[in-house]
């Protein structure tokens, strides 16, 4: 009926890797490297992501441009949120990126974020490809990235915040048997607070979602605590 | 770096809006309408959905064709995944339509789904554009729709039953004060299977979502119930 049409759009993939290393909560970034054969430009950090192939599944894009930057493999990764400001990457900081790796600059691109929690010591980024270093940051201190992925890294953690207080997900994080003083500082450090420890010991036994264990800690100096498990449907 | 490119994709946005109507569950679909002067094609039903507008975006774009298909305005939509399977609308049964009314019907087109969940009695849909009816269907009685829509109807009813589970969405559907075998029935409805009277007592006054006021029902030839309303962080 209309015969006029929107122009198509580049479609690409992001992803958001979110790495516990037991006291805090980092997010993995990529540096740009300098483009070969031509002059230096301004290079920036930003999480790894790349356009979707011609007959890729999206799923699919983000596990491979994951690998492609970052070398990092079998990790799950879960779709949470498409980015579709028009305005996303046209941006003078961009644009010089932009022109130099990409045949259609000046096209709109939209993104599908991908995120994912893995313990940080489990895995070894390796840059690759257009990335030219690979980094570990705070979650809480990333510094200005490239397009709009400072939002993206935001919208990220919401998301994982509320996954973790309405779903209890993080569970793979503890050891198999864990106390619940271990489970309170999960929870702290992905939220980003203190609590209160009377409180989150009433709310997390009355989810059901952990398991007491007949079985204290051992080799400790204090007083051994409970040992707890993650209840079955919780556990990968 | 890389001199070939992914070719651009058409971005789309389907919309499923459910309608609560107090006894079922039900999804609003469109009829596709016959292509003006060209011959008559086979058409199906679909649920309203069209190609993101060239500044537009995507949250904009949901509004726009909703309301452009269906006449209906002021519901809030919300994202909640992209399908991006290769071949969505290259089967024969949508090319044929396609090829009527776009003028790139081989191009690739990814879609981004949103959803919403209404009274049904609150909105009076009426059919426009390229939608010749729309129709409330029991979302259990859905028939083989356009593309991957029954997919999409799916994942947004999965989607709709954990926010159900996890966030206690869907008082807004009930008046505010309401009884617990009201709150029941509508979890009963959504979820498609009869719950426990006394589980789901327990487990709803346990979460903290409803509170329970000094009154009772009125005008009831029974032994009136105690009345409740949402915990007021739940209410619109």
């Amino acid at each position: 009926m209309a015969k006029t049409e929107p122009q198509p759009m580049d479609v690409s993939v992001d992803c958001v890797i979110f790495g516990f290393d037991d006291d805090k909560l980092k997010v993995l970034l990529i540096e740009q490297k300098q483009p070969e054969g031509q002059k230096a430009i301004k290079l920036q950090k930003a999480i790894p992501g790349d356009l979707v192939g011609d007959e890729e599944s999206l799923d699919a894009a983000a596990a491979r441009v994951l690998h492609e930057l970052t070398s990092l493999e079998g990790i799950y990764l879960k779709q949470f949120y498409s980015f579709g400001d028009p305005n996303r990457v046209r941006g003078l900081k961009d644009q010089e990126w932009l022109r130099s790796f990409r045949v259609h600059p000046e096209r709109r691109v939209m993104t599908v974020g991908y995120y994912s929690l893995v313990k940080m010591d489990e895995y070894n980024p390796r840059a690759a490809s257009f990335a030219s270093k690979t980094h570990w940051v705070d979650v809480y201190k990333v510094p200005s990235l490239a397009f709009d992925h400072n939002l993206i890294v935001d919208s990220a953690l919401q998301i994982l915040r509320h996954e973790l207080m309405a779903d209890h997900i993080g569970f793979e994080l503890l050891p198999d048997k864990f106390t619940l003083t271990q489970l309170q500082k999960l929870y702290e450090i992905i939220l980003d607070k203190k609590l209160d420890k009377r409180n989150f010991r009433k709310n997390i036994l009355r989810t059901n979602t952990v398991t007491p264990l007949e079985e204290k800690q051992k080799g400790v100096l204090h007083k051994p605590a409970q040992l707890f498990s993650a209840h079955k449907s919780l556990k990968k």
